[in-house]
């Protein structure tokens, strides 16, 4: 008998930032004529830079080519840009990953839903709480996730590690022992980044508890402070428990591109002593057709010298952001953490107002768009993310808007 | 405990191309100097055409602009590429589909592979036999196939519709009643295009059993014979049942450049009334973040006038290739199939031969790759694939070898 997968129709409501989407949209047709600013959606806005463009237009002119035309990549993507990322982002901080490691793919947000896909829908996850909601939401269509529960928001099958202001937002070790943790740092939403101490004491838990870290380091391009790794695999053991993902949306820009890569160890076995890279290998192979020439060779530019140095800029003018949001909401009362080393400022609401309370109250009454906390988990409940991604006028003009309902 | 989905391990070997490209290396590797030409892989040759390219860096262009920057775009893709297909490849077809039930992705393979996820894992699957072997690996590693055979090649839980010449390669209806039929054509491997009152059997075959068909038409850009619809859609019925997964690989060229489309019926349900199109949009919501910008525009490009004539000297090009392997073949005693709607030519293996045998033998005494028609199922034993996606040159050069082996 045709029926739908069940575990989908487990999911309440719709994603996220469709929601959000839907009613930023229906407040415009409303209301048209009002500038309404958006620093909800964690999408870049500054163009793509110099270095970027002209990689982009010479692999378009190979693929003019005969010569130079590229049908179907490599699997796992291209030796030119794997072998650039295992240099720059793991070799040059002494993190012993190598270019057959990596896996390059259409973006991290691709990776992160599917990777959970290797493991069996008997393994149980743990994610800290607030958290990306793919990972929890790609596990509930796997039916890992129990049953919901609407009152709390929570899943009866989730260990979830509540990051709040008594923990400084710093996950502690799971409560019951799970398979698979998910753990993001810089951290989207609360802008948190654990340090190398904090990371490692997660290592050292999976290690002993013969569990996988999951890593989500989108944001690593914004870590300013010594002591916070910019991959898990700085930690000793890391290779021995731990996958890593990585995007080029927000460090270069490419949320339009569409360009990301994931780490798989080639050593991660589970406890059966099954490869975790050959399983992911043959996903790659199966379900996907590698990533477009064209980006790989983008890719491959923001690791030149002058591509390092316009990320480096553009990641200076998103946290000039953070700062604005942070300096302007702290002034007007607010209680605000992140925005350090990571382009997110995770808000408090007033006290009476709930994170969808507040996201009203601003689109109403300043016009500025955030994401409701809780739509991270419950533990977002709240809370409500800003993020530095607007532009420096836009960003100023949403903070005067905020500061002045004060 | 940490451990791996198993359905993974029941996997017999790797992804066939992957087989095939191993090989082709070491044999390369052993015998530097001697040119080895491949027909082997569906991968076109001709780079992309001038409309194409344009579009390429206008959209680059864009991207370096601050004011035409785009950063995330509609999960389900821009209205200005799935306005342009709803209206050249379905209405002008007289199919009744609209923008909204197109999905745009990185590509027909990813599609392929993933549309299985909406369904219960409890779905019997129907497959023709021999098939691009996506649709039943992807059902594999979600548990749907039940346990493998390999001395038949067969997998228990698999409905099997083998093509053959007894039955001119038409697939007979089920012979046990599935959930989910994939159906493929112009067909990969065989060559084979299925006439409307063939399809319009499938057709009437699924609402009757209320089963769904899968259908693949990323080659019908090859069909030149009047009774072969482009669409499923040109079927009376078939947007009760079916699902369409269309590419730009083979008729653009675009197996580099990475962008295909799924069309979900609005109204397309499952037995208990659930929405297919829900789920699927559910899926590209959490698992997927939407194909580049830029590959979009060059999408839209396809559907201008030039582009349509371009396009079209792609696809003779590569059809002349197909009369050439046809008819030198046939000159040379072989006989062959395919390669008259489709650019693939489906070749009997000589009477002591297995697929992967002749596979040896051609690449050895010819210095010519093929696929092996084995690889593609149970039915595909005694075949061999040869496709037309070469230059006119290298055809010519390996039909030459061919033939003279004969």
């Amino acid at each position: 008998m045709l029926k739908v997968n069940q575990n989908y129709l487990k999911l309440p409501g719709s994603y996220l930032f469709s929601d959000i989407a839907k009613k930023v949209k229906k407040y415009r047709e409303e209301h048209q004529g009002q500038e309404v600013i958006s620093l909800g959606i964690g999408d870049v806005t500054r163009p793509l830079t110099p270095t970027i463009i002209k990689a982009l237009h010479d692999a378009v002119d190979d693929m003019s080519d005969i010569e130079r035309f590229h049908g179907y990549g490599p699997d796992l993507g291209y030796a030119f840009l794997r072998e650039k990322i295992a240099e720059f982002d793991f070799k040059r901080r002494g993190c012993d990953i190598s270019a057959e490691e990596i896996f390059v793919s259409d973006g991290a947000k691709s990776d992160s839903g599917n990777i959970q896909e290797i493991f069996s829908d008997k393994c149980t996850i743990a994610v800290s709480d607030p958290v990306y909601p793919v990972y929890v939401d790609s596990n509930v269509m796997a039916g890992r996730t129990g049953t919901y529960d609407a009152p709390s928001s929570r899943w009866s099958d989730v260990v979830y590690m509540p990051c709040t202001k008594d923990n400084d937002f710093v996950p502690d070790l799971p409560s019951k022992t799970p398979d698979i943790i998910y753990i993001c740092s810089p951290n989207n939403p609360t802008g948190k980044a654990l340090t190398k101490a904090q990371l490692q004491s997660f290592v050292d838990y999976a290690l002993k508890n013969r569990a996988v870290i999951l890593f989500d380091a989108a944001y690593e391009a914004y870590i300013i402070e010594d002591d916070v790794p910019h991959s898990i695999y700085e930690c000793e053991g890391a290779k021995d428990c731990a996958i890593e993902m990585r995007s080029f949306s927000k460090n270069a820009g490419f949320t339009g591109v569409r360009l990301g890569y994931t780490v798989v160890p080639k050593n991660l076995v589970d406890t059966e002593g099954k490869s975790l890279y050959s399983l992911w290998a043959r996903r790659h192979g199966t379900k996907f057709n590698g990533a477009s020439y064209i980006q790989q060779r983008a890719g491959e530019a923001v690791y030149t010298e002058a591509g390092q140095n316009e990320i480096a800029g553009l990641v200076s003018y998103y946290m000039e952001n953070a700062g604005t949001i942070r300096d302007g909401l702290t002034s007007a009362g607010f209680t605000v953490y992140g925005g350090v080393n990571a382009p997110y400022i995770w808000v408090k609401t007033p006290e009476t107002m709930t994170s969808w309370q507040f996201f009203d109250y601003l689109l109403n009454n300043a016009q500025v768009v955030g994401t409701p906390g809780s739509g991270f988990g419950p533990s977002g409940e709240g809370y409500f993310r800003l993020t530095a991604f607007g532009s420096h006028k836009n960003t100023r003009n949403a903070v005067e808007r905020i500061v002045s309902l004060a």
